[in-house]
Parts: structure tokens; C-alpha cells; sequence
């Protein structure tokens, strides 16, 4: 069957003739590098028909003659089904026929022709990295090709949600306290001014929300610029605006202008200003309108987000206590369901959705649900669609990887269970291989200074003696009611140079993922915290935030050790204690029943 | 008391001052970056007195009014004692007190001052980079000043060494096939030629050894080129090469320059000539005698060189069994001696040396033995000397790490032992989370891609668990009858981009170290082999080389797990088995009662 996708290739590729374009790439990404951006800035997706809302981890290269989309190992088995009858197909990004997509444009397109992005949507280091190889080959490359402007007649408007203020008394810090913080840095980088394109950033600095700019996370859609001489400037559509939100704004000196006047206003910026700017997150376009001197850097600001204070900490254990409340009863009810038959992987992400939301605290999910039966669970970043859904009927093994938006913390946590009757000895094997890594990591202390990647072993260790493995990454950051993604910090095998510092919180999520047959992994989220210090350093340890049982029934006991059960029971016991109040009876006995043993 | 360094100082200070040099960088190591340089370029140690057999780590930075030496943890203590009086301080290179040298400097001298090198002891990359962020400071700076040729009047000769063949039923590789190799790997740079600094280079690519060259390695002074046109150049002190070897140089179409002539050959390499240079390895001078296009790169022969085939594996297992037999005969001696109370540090270092040399095959040790009574055994590269040496009697812990160059491979070994009676409960405690942490990486399992920083973790896990650590590497590169200390591959806490793959031997070394009371160190060397390949990817295992017991009266028994206690038991029943046949009945009636439970 053809698809609607195969008509916009062909317009793609007219637009493309017509502006003197042999190959055209583009990206998944807004004018912010947001992970998920709003549906103004998701061509890609509409383009070629491969769609997630979890991570659009996509891009798609066209020539005359090719059509690919380029995405990782997560998205594999997705990607080629969701493809088919496009015109596209799937290169792999990663794994062990990864194909690098600028040396396959090299191979394929000649000196000479040329090869264009949309500047906007690429960041000024992809984009230089790509200019400096095309060079290298002959092959012009242009970041002036805005191709959705040719051919995406119904393309959304931008966002234009209101903003509300993020409650001092929750983040801990105000306004000022975070730009000052934010000005050190600039002057310990030798710069007098910042430009944050980062919505997650400007968030974090301005103590600013709303919500439907960005699925699943609270951040709006603007710029921030401030400078040493106190220039204080937010680019924001003046729509999303409330006289609340401009008097907080006014409180802090903020001037505001309009979104679409960032470009001029950084080309005016005066040529003796040094201006920091995060290679990284900042679009080519808007660099390329600058004229004062640039200084790349600005990871400090991601870095200052992702140490949480105490105020946030304890917060987020109310958070969390919301969160395993709600899943105490999508569980339980999963359980009463399942006997009759009828449950699918949609109505179960759409109950889960529902009892978060049930508390006013959430005011979203942190992404959407994966909720994976049996095979389903086995593709990474599975998400359950109208075309996709499957009942959940008969036995296996069932994923559900979700979070929430509270006021007071994101939650991300992923549980695997069993239904229909006992699972297979390699499903709870498996499963405890994977527990088994997990329970390593969160039970880990290092000294001062240590990695994500020395630390992502302890939770692929158990998986790796039996010859198995998962190729994701094992943790990630967790921002506080912002990006369910945060960075800089990671665990994850690849080297990523960030330390683990006390307040950061980062996700705890080994994985296996039997294709066509099932997927398991269990998460939590960890926040770093002081340990000791004595004659041989600093010592950090991780505090456990999640709260919720993982499923005792996939459990091999044999392969446990002492300290392993001594941990789960311990941590099945503070579950219990701080969830039960908060449950009904009924509910506080089904959550015991999961926790302790019998 | 003054010390004649305090003279040798002044003098110094009187070339720089006739030479407009304010401040001056003088490096341990020699013009091909040799990690124990011979004594003609041992200038650093002759001026300042801080001298060390294995590592000459220490940079001493001189200016009108300061004279110091930086080195790094494992000579804090040794380079304070033996830097007294001679007029040079200590500064830390690294841990938490670390001060960054070229920040001293610039901190400390003013712009447009001048700051010198002698360029042929630095690399291109060491130079680069200082001159780099020197120009930052306005400072000039300048690489032609070979400091020596001023002041160092007895300077020793260059060594002149006769050059011996290296078997190649021992190598399994012909020079023919090596060269085509490298010459493959100057292709894949697009490059035409290739200039080898590096004498373990050199000495491998060669088929190529001496004796007395560098002390503790066979390997020889040198320089090779090699181009796709087929030439094949090997700058050397002539007196160095026999007739056999001239013969076997013909034989391999091999041309020999004059050692001295380096420097003109690569001024005259034709301007077009694509040459491929280690900025790591090759001296700066050298560089800038360069008139052809420079590609850095280059580091594709250490990878070559890393990579063992099966016939040097094969020999190793013959090297072992040598070195075994050395270790037990020396540790029997231990045993027998102790109890007359007239052992010394010295004494057994003597011996050991005696031992190992005794067989035929052993050319030398493969670095200063480190044998380290009690407190000593803390100092972690601690090599006992006549000022240093004490009496090993009464109680305590002995950490002896040593190893030998023989035809068949490199060993290099450390075993901690408890003489005088019944070690501490913390002697224990520390030695068997040192233990495990040994085996852990011993056994571990781990996908090809696997880098060294991945694994450390492995060996440091039980100490971080009880805020215990130590700060130096877990595992190097160990060469094929050439250097102890190999590239690229090495097992950190710091990333070293450079995959685990089949047939490189690593050593397995952690360790913990009680300042003032005692050290202890496991160390064995493991060889990468592949284990398993299904759908999860290509998966790789150690295969332990090293044959010696471990000290069980040092193991707290309670604290190891099941299949540790396998492990050892395992271990030790090979070590009984292999090394028996080859021992008188005393000595394997002694080493039985070591390896095999009563």
C-alpha cells in the first residue's frame, strides 16, 4: 500500500530541484534541540511517517534517487514497520552495522553538488562537523534550506500556552539567586553575556512553566540572553503571557520581546561583547547572525540545573509517594483486568494516564507510557498506537515504562510483571540478571570524581557473564519538573566527561530484550548523595527515590545473594510504609501482598 | 647538608641566564619518549636527585627564584626524601592537591618573559600545547635549549649496544609481514611514509633486541622510516649492528643512516611526501626539521604491536612457567631466610634478580623489583636502595612486584605476603577486598568495544564499598619481550579511547596502601580472547598467563564468595601442576603446601 508520505517525497524532492539541492538532511529537532519538539517543528515525522513521542531520534537524508531515515537501536523494529510504503527506509545508526550518515553521503553524492539543512534545526557543532567533512570532499554545504516552508502547507502554528511561575517554596531558589548563578559562570568562562536556547535552561533559570508547548514537559518555547550589565532579556510569543506571569517578570527585571526577534537582536549585539554560547544547543541559523565574539561553552548552566537543592529533594519524595500511589492502583487494577480478558496496551497507558492525572499535582505525564506486552516489550522505546495496540491476554511478560510531571519532581520509572501464571525459568533468569544489575548500581559507592561510564558495569555485569547484553544506555539525568532527559550526566558505556556531584539525579535502568519473545527492565531513579570522607577521599553513595515493588514472581531466588534480598526486602519495606497511608485498605492490602513476604 | 645538586642548580640557572631563558621545563625522558630513558638522557635525575628506576615521572621547572620538580602520587613520598637539600620542591601532579604546571608557570611569569624546552625531549604534542597556552599568556617560548650540552660535563655517551635477532619461530611474524602491516596502516591514513620514533616500535616492527640499551627492556636506540615506495631506513649507532644482523638488515632490504643523521634525513623528505608522525612519540625538534605535508596519527602501530598472535602466546605460557619457577625458589628462600632475621628489602631484591637471571633466557628484570617491607610496601613505586633499604624482620606484610624479560615474553607480577606470624584482621580484610577485586576483573566477561574504563571498576568495587581506594591504574599494556609498560590499551579510571580486543595482555594490578603501615598489590597478566558470539554481539574473556599462589594466610575466608574460593582453588591447582614438573621435590613439596588446601 502506498502512503501519503510517498506524495510529500516527491514534493520534497521538487523543492529540492528547484533551490539547485542534490541532498537535503533533516532533523528531528526544534530551534532548541528539544528531545521532543512541538508538532510546528516535527517535519521529520510528518515527512516520512516514523514517529515516537518518546526521543525522536531520527534523521532523514533524500537524494534524487535515496530516501533513508537514520535512527538508532531503539527505534530498529519500529522504524522499518512504520516505513514501509513511505519511499523511506531505515539506516542504522548504531550497533554493529552502523552506517554513518555523512560517509554515506559522501560515497554517494558527488563533488561538487550540494547538500542542505535547515539551520535552525541543527546545532552549530553538527553543523560545522558537517561542513568541515563535506569540505574535505568537495561537496557545498548550505544550513539555509528551511524545506518545510516549500512543502508543509498545513504545518501547526507554534505553541502559544500560557506560562505560570514554578513555586519559589518548591525549587528552593528565586530568580535572582539563579541568574547571578548563571553570571558567574559567564565571567569564569571570560564572557560578559549568555545567549540559552535550551528551553529546559530557561526554565530551570526563570522558574517559569506552562504546559502543551512541549509533550511532556513543562518548558515553554522562547530564548533568554543576559548579560554581566544586567540586560535581562526573554524572546517569547507575548500570547503565552498571563499580567501574573508579566508582573513575576517585571519583579526581576526581565524586558521581554518578541520570539521572532532573537536573530536581529543577536546580530546587533555590540561587536565588543563576549558572548557564551553552547555549541551544542544553539541553532547554526542564530549563530550565523551573530556578529561579537563567540565563546562556545555554557554546559555550566546544564550542569547548576542538574544539582538539585534539599528543597527540591524533599519535594520529590512527595512526588514520588504520588507516583507509586498511582501505580499501586494501575497494578491492581491490571491485576483485576487482566482475569477478564479484555485489557490492551493502549487501555493500560490510558488508565495509567488517567490516575496520575487524577492527582492536580501531575500536570502531565514525563513521556509517553511504554506499555509493552510479551514481543512488544522487546522494542526498546515502544509506544502502543491505534495500529500497534495489542491485547494483553494470555501469559507473559508485560513492560511498562512511564513518568509523570509534578509540581514538586518528574518521575520515570519502569516495572516488568508477569501474568497469566508462573513465568518460564529463562524469563525469570533474566529478570534477575537484570534486578541483579540494577540493585549492583544503586547500591554503589565511589569516590569523588567518578564517571557514568566506570560505573554503567555494575549494572550490565550480571547480564555480560552469561554472554547477554542491552545496547541503551543505563541511567540518565532527571530534571525537576522539567526534561524527563536531563543532561550533562550519564551512565551509559559510552564516555560522557561529567562527574557524579551530589544532588544530581539520575535514572538506574538495565534492560534485556529477547526480540518477538519479550523485554524486561527495571528502573528507578538515584540521587547522589555524600557518604564519607576520610584519608582516601570523598566518597558519594545514591539515595533511592522511587517507590514501588518490583514483581517478586520473576524472581530466580537461587542466583540472588544475601545482600541483594537484604536490599530488596528493605526496600519493599519502605514502599509499603510510605505508601500504604495513602492508599485505601483495599489497596494498602494488595500493595502488602506485593512487598512482604508472606 | 647541601647536596651537589644544589651546585648543578646554579649552574643552570647561569646558561639560562646567559641565555635570555627565564624559566625552564626540563622532562625525564628521551628523544623517543622512552618511559626509562638511557643515562645519557637522564639529565633530570642527575640535576634535581630525584631518581626512580621504573617511570622516571617528574618534570622539574626551574626560574630565577624556583626550583621544583612535579611528579605523581606514587612518588609523593619517595621524591620529598630524596629532593631534600638539593635546593628542587615537590609539586603534585595529580590527586586533590594537584597544581597544573603550565599554570604555575604562567601564574608566575611575567608576559613577554621566555620559557624553554631542549625540544628533542618533548613530544609534538607536550609542546604544542604549552606553547599554546603560553601565547595565551603573552609568554614566549621556545624549544631549543638543550639545557645539558651547558652544564653536564661528564654526561654519559649514548649506549652502544650490540643488536641481536628476536626469533621468529618466537615472534611468528617475519619483518617483511610487519612492515606491509604498518605500511597498510600509512595507507588507511592516506599517507605515503611514516617516521618510527618509538624504540618498542622499532624494536617490534624490526624483529630487532639489545641488552643495556634501556635499562630493563631490550629494546634499542633509534629511528625508523618506512614509505609505500619501499624505502626502509634505520637511524643507528653503527657500532651497534654485527655482522649477523647487518646481514639479516640486508636481508630484509633494510638501508642503515647514522643515528645523528635523523634530523637532516626528515628535512630532506620530499616536500609533496604525505609523512605520518605520533605527536605523542616523536620529539618536537624533530617535527620541526619537517619540510613535507605532516599527518598526525600513527598510533595504529602500537595498536599493531598490541596485538599478540598465538605463537608469542604460546611462548608466554614458557615465560610464565619460568618466571613461576623463579618466584617460588625466591619466596621458599624468603620463608627460610626470615626466620635467621637477617633479610633486607635489598637482599631480596638481589636474589630475586639472581634468580630470574640464572635462566638463560631471562636478558634482564622488566623493571626495578619494587620489594616494599611494611611501610615501604605503601610507597606505591618504592624500590629499595642503599639510602632506603631496612631490614625485613619481626612482623608484617611484604609486597614484592617485579618481573623479567625473557626471549619467550615479559613478565610482571606483584604478591603481597604475610611473614612474622598471623597478619591483623585489617592486614586480612584489606588484602582479600584486594583479592577480589583482582579476580573480579580476572573473570570478567564483556562485549568487543569494551574499553579499559569500563572494566576498573571491577577490580576497585569492594574498597569504594568501605570508602577504601587507590589512585593509580589497574591494568597496562604489557609488551612481547620489549617494554613492561605497553600502549594503547590500558585499564583506568581515566578514558583511554581504546578498545579491549583478542590478543592484547593487560595486567590486573589493584591495590591499597596504608601510609606509614603497609601496601599490598595482587598483580597477574591476562591476555583478551574471544568467548562467545550470538545475537547479542561478539563477547571477549581474559585468559590468565601469570603462575603464582596467592598468599592464603592473608585471605579472610568469610568474605569470599563461592565462586572466588573456585577461582583461587582453580588457580592454584594450574599454578601446582604447571610449575611442579619443573621444581626440585623440596621446592615442590613447598609450593604444594602453598597452592593446595591440607
Amino acid at each position: 500500500m502506498e502512503k501519503i508520505e510517498k506524495k510529500r517525497l516527491e514534493a520534497l524532492r521538487v523543492a529540492m530541484a528547484e533551490n539547485d539541492i542534490d541532498c537535503c538532511i533533516i532533523n528531528s529537532t526544534d530551534p532548541h534541540q528539544s528531545e521532543i519538539p512541538p508538532a510546528h517543528w516535527r517535519g521529520r515525522e510528518w515527512l516520512t511517517g516514523f514517529k515516537s513521542e518518546n526521543g525522536t531520534n531520527g534523521i532523514a537524508v533524500i537524494t534524487e534517487n535515496h530516501a533513508y531515515v537514520w535512527t538508532d537501536n531503539r527505534f530498529f523494529i519500529q522504524a522499518r514497520m512504520q516505513l514501509e510504503g513511505t519511499g523511506f527506509e531505515m539506516m542504522p545508526l548504531d550497533g554493529p552495522d552502523a552506517i554513518d550518515l555523512v560517509d554515506w553521503i559522501t560515497g554517494n553524492i558527488a563533488p561538487g553538488k550540494t547538500v542542505a539543512i535547515d539551520g535552525m534545526t541543527f546545532s552549530v557543532e553538527e553543523a560545522q562537523d558537517m561542513n568541515n567533512r563535506f569540505k574535505d570532499c568537495g561537496i557545498i554545504f548550505r544550513a539555509d534550506f528551511p524545506q518545510f516552508d516549500f512543502i508543509w502547507v498545513d504545518r501547526p502554528a507554534r505553541p502559544l500556552n500560557k506560562l505560570f511561575v514554578h513555586d519559589e517554596t518548591v525549587v528552593g531558589e528565586n530568580v535572582d539567586s539563579k541568574i547571578a548563578r548563571v553570571l558567574d559562570e559567564v565571567g569564569r568562562m571570560d564572557t560578559d553575556a549568555i545567549l540559552v536556547s535550551a528551553l529546559d535552561d530557561i526554565a530551570w533559570i526563570t522558574n517559569l512553566r506552562t504546559a502543551g508547548d512541549i509533550s511532556y514537559s513543562p518548558m515553554f518555547v522562547g530564548y533568554l540572553y543576559l548579560d554581566v550589565q544586567g540586560s535581562r532579556v526573554l524572546f517569547i510569543d507575548e500570547e503565552k503571557l498571563s499580567d501574573d506571569v508579566n508582573a513575576f517578570l517585571r519583579r526581576y527585571n526581565i524586558k521581554v520581546e518578541p520570539y521572532d526577534c532573537v536573530t536581529d537582536f543577536v546580530s546587533r549585539i555590540p561587536k565588543d561583547t563576549r558572548l557564551l554560547l553552547d555549541p551544542a544547543l544553539t541553532a547554526v541559523s542564530i549563530y550565523n547572525s551573530i556578529d561579537c565574539n563567540v565563546k562556545f561553552g555554557g554546559e555550566g548552566v546544564a550542569r547548576l540545573k542538574s544539582l538539585k537543592n534539599e528543597t527540591m529533594l524533599t519535594h520529590w519524595r512527595t512526588a514520588m509517594e504520588k507516583d507509586g500511589v498511582a501505580l499501586a492502583r494501575l497494578f491492581k487494577w491490571i491485576d483485576e483486568e487482566f482475569a477478564k480478558g479484555e485489557l490492551t496496551e493502549m487501555a493500560i497507558a490510558r488508565k495509567l494516564r488517567e490516575l496520575r492525572l487524577a492527582d492536580p499535582d501531575c500536570v502531565d505525564e514525563s513521556f509517553a507510557a511504554i506499555v509493552g506486552w510479551n514481543g512488544h516489550g522487546a522494542i526498546v522505546h515502544y509506544e502502543p498506537t491505534y495500529e500497534t495496540d495489542i491485547p494483553v491476554t494470555g501469559k507473559g511478560l508485560l513492560l511498562i515504562d512511564s513518568g509523570g510531571q509534578y509540581i514538586q519532581g518528574t518521575t520515570d520509572i519502569t516495572r516488568t510483571i508477569a501474568l497469566g501464571g508462573e513465568p518460564t525459568k529463562e524469563q525469570k533468569h533474566d529478570f534477575t540478571l537484570v534486578l541483579k544489575g540494577h540493585i549492583a548500581l544503586s547500591r554503589a559507592t565511589f569516590p569523588k570524581g567518578t564517571r557514568g561510564a566506570q560505573l554503567d558495569i555494575l549494572a550490565r555485569q550480571y547480564l555480560w557473564n552469561e554472554g547477554k547484553a542491552y545496547y541503551h544506555g543505563t541511567g540518565h539525568g532527571v530534571g525537576f519538573f522539567i526534561n524527563c532527559h536531563e543532561g550533562p550526566v550519564q551512565i551509559r558505556m559510552n564516555e560522557i566527561p561529567v562527574p557524579l556531584e551530589p544532588g544530581m539525579v539520575i535514572s538506574d535502568e538495565p534492560g534485556l530484550y529477547i526480540e518477538g519473545k519479550y523485554g524486561i527492565r527495571s528502573e528507578n531513579m538515584l540521587a547522589v548523595e555524600r557518604w564519607k570522607s576520610n584519608e582516601f577521599g570523598d566518597f558519594y553513595r545514591f539515595r533511592n527515590l522511587t517507590l514501588f515493588p518490583f514483581d517478586k514472581n520473576l524472581i530466580e531466588w537461587e542466583i540472588m545473594t544475601q545482600e541483594e534480598k537484604a536490599w530488596l526486602e528493605d526496600y519493599h519495606r519502605e514502599v509499603c510504609s510510605r505508601l500504604s497511608p495513602l492508599l485505601s485498605p483495599d489497596e494498602a492490602k494488595w500493595l502488602s501482598d506485593k512487598c512482604i513476604d508472606s
